[in-house]
């Protein structure tokens, strides 16, 4: 079979307004970026606002494994199958981070035959947008060290400086720096950090602004400091918010790009799941249920990650509700979750199977919790036996969710017409979405509440540190907003190397931070960092490009 | 009058394929990003290759005082006074950088009437040229600490890294950083420094390379770091150079926009001209030569810096040369430099401006060093009299150049028509270009050459740590590469307080590195730095949106 990289540069791809035109899109609703990529106007989002909104599907996963999963995969693939039973569905993306693009997880747009199109400039620089969120984001710190340096009238703390520099990079040598040195002219000494863009605040309100007065706000009310008085400092105190803002202008438009068979895909906003909020934006979602009769979008890493935050941040903001949620596995990876080590998952192996598919089994019992049909997508591959695939839709129907096996990789949306069929049988069900907590709970209230109910914890500690960090949330109102959980996507637990459904483990909370202009109270637990690294041989080793511009090495 | 931004939004801009098609630019051979900008294919250069060049016009200036020149409002407007004359003429400009946006220069897209638009898009985000050089640039450093944290098999020593982190923002906090903190997972500990992107070796090689074979190869040679036993490592070494060029392969395509009155203009590529070599791409003024009849270029700064440069380094590589020089100087920059302060250049003042017009004087006489005939084009300014003017028109023609008064910032191109006749028949004239100095040279001789006959200066002084510097890049072949100054734009000496036309002064040489993928040897002098700082009153805290998605603040 041909690279994923082969697949889409030999793929015939349709113009963008032609694509746009399926659903209804003029040509000057559009903001073309090349002939296969555009922005969706403003002035779309407002014709379009009275439509009937069509059903949302959510597509999540269990926990990630080596073995490869192919979450991005599936919603391309059931985006392409639905087209195929004659249903209108667009496909709503985040935005690939050049981070896991040049280290080890590669680019983000699918892989075989149900990828996003086109590949390479999706992985790379798009449309722009996550570079206008590591400019916006690095100018408020230039300002605020600026202010320091032009007299400090503000009085700001230079030991109590809460926002950081980003960039859209694997840099982990950039975790803890100390900038500022080399006198007087230099600024002001102090210590510092970068995280990577996905990370930033400014692109969880790019994510969850409605529009670009309430993204203004938004930014104008991040909490980047404390004065030696020990009184917050927000964004709009340095008076960045407007030129930040119109640095977001256009990346607050959602992108239209296609599948590999010409399906609609809305592709913004690309927030990580283990760090962030890990959900594309709302304004795409919201665009795109008025756009299609199915909405297809997916979260990033397993269900405890992006589903949970999907569920309780974004569709709590947003006030919408999924039909359907779609959890993507692996035979292999099951069996990786059995205990077999990555070179052996090809082997038939029942009993590693049945060891390792309590995992799933918790991602299915959480989304049950939400009150929302569940349909299992083990993701084919040629090494699974009958037997294995058998029972594990046994399993599946035991409890209580559909089952459909998807060959969308090798066979595009073909091999997703029976997950296409059941999901649609799915959307048509009962659903009885609910919140897995209220907000009015505590902080330490509604973490116990997903720590014990979707992690299967047994109980949260906190650090000294973090019950300090904690009281300064709660006296800026921080108690009363949803809680988003920094952890490892490898295991239910904090500690990665637990797979399964691990059980009497306790959560450890080392750190907890305020996203006041996102509206939600991040809680780091475990090692999780919000700036990673890049392995021994980079994936950028390999990328290339010959004398006729064809980029090689891209996955 | 309105401001240049309402100037810019009450225009009616003509779509860019309209703009292309007046130079013969089919619609197939542009890449949109939106309906007012497109890059430019290969496919394009390639078809024009064989034709006929035009004239090539380079616009420089005095040096910049803080009363004004206008000297990118005097290319638009030049560009659109030749299309009232009836010559087919494309302007060729470097885009602005974010840094002098949000800082205390405003933007880089000219003035008044003479604007090149669409002017909020191409002062922002542009097409994404510098964040792609910007992740370029970075991508290298994050894979160069990787290296070492990674076992460091080749052995570099962490206290020769001579490549720096780049961020398109003035950010003084990040000229002197320590990274790698934290301990043995986060990096290896260092002293580092960012930069601003236009300084970047990675701009100056998009800049002068040929192709993508070039551009790659010219990155793969950039001069990283030394071993710990002293040999040079080099991009290549790395293994970034390929993922470099994937990142600047759309990058490297020049960028079509138009002036207020719609004329042709291709903005490429952006070194600062007191920093790096400050002119725009070889690729982007080889075609607007293909192109049309005439193309209108310029060079940052005073012609002491971004026309010497220009000459000595770009023409040099390009083998191109231009027809006709022309130097923008405003009435009120003379008599600044005579001594007057910004608040009272307004009034008539004939000594002063015979004090300060030496300066001017200086300018005229070197870029006649250079074999090209010269012309002067005087800014009109409303307080300027009528003997003011004749002065400076007499002295002009008493040093052999030719004199027009522009008023291209208020009435467009109609204000250039004087200035157009006067460019056109110096194009006619006999021109015999030569270059300042025979590569063959050493570093010192051609250093001597350029701080002697264009500065002014006496002699040239090396600091030890400069002399050191000196022996490395001779050791790594520099000796025969032209020399690219890093100097105070605002004298031609190497101090930022003398003005006019200073005598009896040494240059002092603080550093010298190689830039060996851009292919020139970098000597810095004074205190000029590679990362702005951003001034009390930054020009961000005034930049706003409105509800409407309408920017103001910018200019």
């Amino acid at each position: 079979m041909l690279t994923d990289i082969e697949i889409a540069q030999q793929a015939k791809l349709r113009l963008i307004k032609d694509v746009a035109s399926d659903i209804d899109i003029n040509e000057d609703e559009l903001e073309f970026y090349g002939k296969y990529k555009a922005k969706l106007s403003d002035e779309l989002s407002e014709r379009v606002s009275k439509n009937k909104d069509g059903k949302l599907v959510l597509v999540t996963a269990i926990n990630p494994t080596p073995a490869g999963e192919g979450k991005t995969t599936t919603s391309a693939g059931l985006g392409q199958a639905m087209a195929k039973i004659g249903k209108k569905a667009i496909i709503a993306l985040r935005e690939p981070s050049l981070g896991p693009v040049f280290g080890i997880k590669g680019g983000a747009a699918g892989g075989g035959y149900s990828q996003v199109l086109p590949m390479e400039e999706i992985n790379l620089h798009f449309t722009g947008d996550m570079h206008a969120i590591t400019s916006a984001n690095n100018l408020l710190c230039a300002m605020l060290d600026n202010h320091m340096q032009q007299g400090n009238v503000l009085g700001i703390d230079p030991r109590r400086i809460l926002f950081k520099r980003c960039l859209d990079m694997n840099d982990r040598a950039l975790r803890n720096v100390v900038i500022g040195l080399g006198g007087k002219v230099n600024g002001v000494p102090r210590e510092d950090g970068f995280i990577i863009t996905v990370a930033s605040e400014v692109m969880a309100i790019l994510c969850l602004a409605n529009d670009i007065s309430d993204l203004k706000k938004r930014l104008g009310n991040i909490l980047v400091a404390y004065t030696y008085d020990g009184n917050p400092v927000f964004c709009k105190d340095i008076k960045a918010d407007g030129a930040m803002t119109a640095l977001l202008k256009d990346a607050l438009k959602p992108n239209l790009v296609q599948t590999l068979e010409g399906t609609p895909a809305i592709m913004h906003g690309g927030p990580f799941a283990n760090i962030a909020h890990g959900c594309n934006s709302v304004r795409a979602t919201k665009l795109a249920l008025k756009l299609g009769d199915y909405c297809i979008t997916e979260a990033g890493f397993g269900s405890d990650l992006g589903a949970e935050k999907f569920l309780d941040i974004k569709c709590r903001y947003a006030g919408i509700a999924p039909s359907c949620i779609v959890i993507v596995a692996t035979c292999r990876a099951l069996k990786y979750n059995g205990g077999v080590p990555k070179t052996e998952v090809s082997e038939p192996n029942l009993d590693a199977l049945k060891d390792g598919i309590v995992n799933l089994g918790v991602h299915i019992d959480n989304m049950n919790k939400y009150g929302v049909p569940v349909v299992v997508a083990i993701n084919r591959f040629y090494t699974d036996s009958d037997e294995e695939l058998k029972y594990i839709e046994d399993y599946c129907h035991q409890r209580g969710a559909e089952f459909a096996l998807s060959d969308v990789f090798c066979e595009g949306g073909n091999g997703g017409v029976d997950l296409a069929k059941k999901v649609v049988e799915a959307c048509e069900k009962p659903s009885d979405f609910k919140l897995l907590y209220d907000n009015d709970l505590t902080i330490k209230e509604k973490m116990n509440r997903i720590a014990t109910e979707i992690y299967g914890a047994d109980k949260v500690n906190y650090t000294p540190q973090a019950e300090k960090a904690l009281k300064d949330v709660v006296a800026l109102g921080g108690d009363k907003l949803p809680v988003c959980v920094a952890k490892t996507q490898y295991s239910l637990s904090d500690n990665p190397a637990l797979l399964g459904a691990p059980k009497g483990f306790d959560i450890t909370v080392r750190d907890v931070r305020i996203s006041n202009g996102a509206g939600f109270v991040v809680v780091y637990t475990g090692n999780i960092m919000t700036m990673p690294g890049l392995p021994k041989v980079p994936a950028a080793n390999n990328i290339d490009v010959d004398k006729n511009n064809v980029i090689s090495g891209l996955f």
